[in-house]
C-alpha cells in the first residue's frame, strides 16, 4: 500500500511517519512506499522501502494532479495555514485551506478509474464557536467564528459529498488541542497550554495569561497519530453521510494542568510559573470549547489520555527520553 | 438606493422585482434603479426608474466585477442550479452555486473602499438531512444529502465569515418547498406538491406518485417575496453570527393538502387527483424534512401562511386573477 501524507512536516506530522516507519503496515496491510509532501521538502524518514519527498504547493494548480498521479491508496490531508495567519491573510487561508485541499479533492476525482483511495482529513475543533453548551455533542451546529474555522467547517461538507459521490472513501477528524506541543514557545494563543508544562519541566519559566479556571479539550500528540492511524484502518460504513467525527480529548482546567505538574514533577516545578494575565488571550480562549461528548468516535475505537498526569507522562516519554531533569 | 436582482428572471425573482415596482421601495428607502440579473436576460419589468436588465453567468472570471462596478446598495443573490440538475452535473453544479457565489462575495470585498451593501441569498433547506427530528429546530446541524444542499451549506459558511470580516452586511434565508408554483407541471421530484392542487384548480388532472400520509414545509410564492422584503429590512445585528434562518412555513401531508383542494374548490376538483405511485419519488421525498421550528425567524417577524386554504387562495388571487373556473 503506498501512502500519501500531505502535511508531513509539521508536529503531527512527523511522528505520524515515524508511526509507520516503525509499524511498517497500517489497518493490516503493509507499507509498500511512502510519499511525504509539504510546503518545504520534509527530512527523509528511515523507513525499509521508497520514500520521495516532495515540496509542493497543493493551492498551485497540477500539483495535486502530479501527486495524484502516483496513485496513492490511502491519503493523509494534514496540511494547513494556522487560525492565526488564516485571520490575517485572508486571501492565504482561502487559498491554501480551502483551494488546496478541493483541489486534492478533485485531482482524485478526476483520476483515471478505477481509483478509490482512502483519505484523511484533520478537522478542528475550530468549527464550533459560540454559543455553545457546557458538554458539545456530536450533533452540535458548526458556527465557527474564524476564518480557519470556516475553512474548516466546509472542508467536513466537501468531504462528505465527495464521499457519498464515491469519489473517495472520506473520513475527517476534529482533533483537540494537542499538548504538549514540544519545541520553543510559540505566538499562538493557545501556545501557554504546552508552555506551562513543557518549560517547567526542564527547569525553566513559563507565563500564565490566563485565570486557572479556564477549561479546554486537550489530547497528547500520541493520541492525534493513534487517532490517524485508528481513522485509516475503520471502516467507514457506519459512518453514513456524517463523515467527520469529534475526537475523544481531556476537558481539564488550566488549575487541574496545573495540579497534575504538581502531581508529576512536584512543587519546584509549579513555582517556575509566572501568572502574567493578557486580557486579549484571556478573550480569545474564553470563546474556546471546553468539553465534548465525542461518544461516537469513541464507540468507533477512538481513545484519549483521561487524565493530565498521562499527558505529561506521554511528553517526558516521547519527548525528554523518559526521564525528568532534577528541578533545583 | 440601487438594487442588483441575481436570478431575476427566476420564479421567485420576477415575483420580487414586480413587488419592488409597485412598492418603489424597501426598508423605508426609495428604489433609485433596478439592475436585474440572471443567465437569460430578464424581461424588463414597469418600473418608474432606471432599469437595466443583463445576461450573465456569474461563474465566469469578471462577469462579478463588472455587476459590482454599479456598486448597488443592495444585492439579492437568488440564482441558483437546481437541486437535480447539481446532482446530475457536479461540475457545473459547483461551478454556479458555489464559485459563482464566492466569486461574487469576492467582487463585492475586492470593491473600492468605502462600499459595504446589504446582501440577501436564499438558501434551502436542503442543507439538512436524515436523520432528523419530527420537528427540526434552530440549531439543527448540517448534513446535506444532495451536492446541491452541500453547495446552499458551503455558501452559509461563506455568507457568515464575509460578514463577519465585514465586506457586507450578509443575511441567508432558508426557504421552505414553495407551492403553488405557477406554470407547466416539470419533473422535479417535488412537482407534484404544486400540481395536484394547480391542475386541478383549473380542471385539468394531475398524478400524485407518493402516499397521503407524507409529510412537508410548504409557503407561497408569495410568502418567499414576503420573506425576502423582511431579510432587506432587517437590522442583522441581533443575528450575530449566526446568518442565516430558516424561515418559517406550514407542515403539511398530501392528505391535508388534498382536504384544503376540497374545502376550497370541492370534490369535483379532488375526483382530479390520479394516484400513481412512483417508488423512485417516494424514495426521495422520503428523505425530506417535514417539520421546522422557525421560532428565531418568527421572532424576528418572518410569516408565511398558516393553512393551506390560505396557500390555495394566494394562488387563485395571484395566479387566476381571483377566480375559480366552474369544474363540470
Amino acid at each position: 500500500m503506498k501512502i500519501l501524507v500531505i502535511g508531513a512536516a509539521g508536529m503531527v506530522g512527523r511522528k505520524l511517519v515515524a508511526a509507520f516507519c516503525s509499524r511498517g503496515e497500517v489497518g493490516g496491510r503493509t507499507i509498500s512506499a511512502l510519499m511525504l509532501v509539504d510546503i518545504i521538502a520534509p527530512d527523509k524518514p528511515d523507513f525499509a522501502g521508497p520514500v520521495t519527498t516532495i515540496a509542493a504547493d497543493l493551492s498551485q494548480a497540477g500539483e495535486a494532479e502530479a501527486l495524484i498521479a502516483h496513485r496513492p491508496d490511502m491519503i493523509f490531508h494534514l496540511a494547513a495555514i494556522v487560525s492565526g495567519e488564516a485571520e490575517a491573510d485572508f486571501d492565504k487561508g482561502y487559498r491554501v485551506n480551502l483551494d488546496g485541499t478541493r483541489l486534492l479533492f478533485d485531482a482524485i476525482r478526476l483520476a483515471r478509474k478505477p481509483y478509490f483511495p482512502k483519505l484523511v482529513f484533520t478537522s478542528s475543533i475550530a468549527v464550533f464557536g459560540e454559543p455553545l453548551p457546557d458538554v458539545i455533542g456530536d450533533t452540535q451546529h458548526l458556527t465557527p467564528l474564524t476564518s480557519y474555522g470556516t475553512q474548516k467547517a466546509i472542508c467536513e461538507l466537501l468531504l462528505a459529498d465527495y464521499s457519498r459521490r464515491g469519489f473517495f472513501d472520506g473520513i475527517g477528524i476534529r482533533l483537540p488541542t494537542i499538548v504538549i506541543r514540544p519545541g520553543k514557545p510559540n505566538k499562538a494563543a493557545s501556545g501557554f497550554y504546552s508552555s506551562i508544562l513543557r518549560e517547567p519541566l526542564v527547569g525553566q519559566e513559563a507565563v500564565l495569561p490566563v485565570e486557572e479556571s479556564v477549561r479546554h479539550w486537550f489530547a497528547s500528540p500520541r493520541a492525534a497519530v493513534g487517532f490517524l492511524l485508528r481513522a485509516a484502518e475503520l471502516d467507514t460504513a457506519p459512518l453514513g453521510q456524517i463523515r467527520t467525527l469529534t475526537m475523544p480529548g481531556l476537558s481539564a482546567s488550566v488549575g487541574e494542568e496545573i495540579e497534575a505538574l504538581r502531581r508529576v514533577a512536584g512543587a519546584k516545578a509549579v513555582k517556575l510559573i509566572r501568572r502574567e494575565p493578557d486580557a486579549t488571550v484571556a478573550k480569545i480562549v474564553a470563546g474556546w470549547p471546553g468539553n465534548f461528548d465525542a461518544s461516537r468516535a469513541r464507540a468507533l475505537g477512538f481513545a484519549a489520555e483521561t487524565s493530565f498526569d498521562e499527558i505529561i507522562r506521554v511528553h517526558i516519554e516521547d519527548e525528554l527520553e523518559g526521564r525528568l531533569p532534577e528541578l533545583s
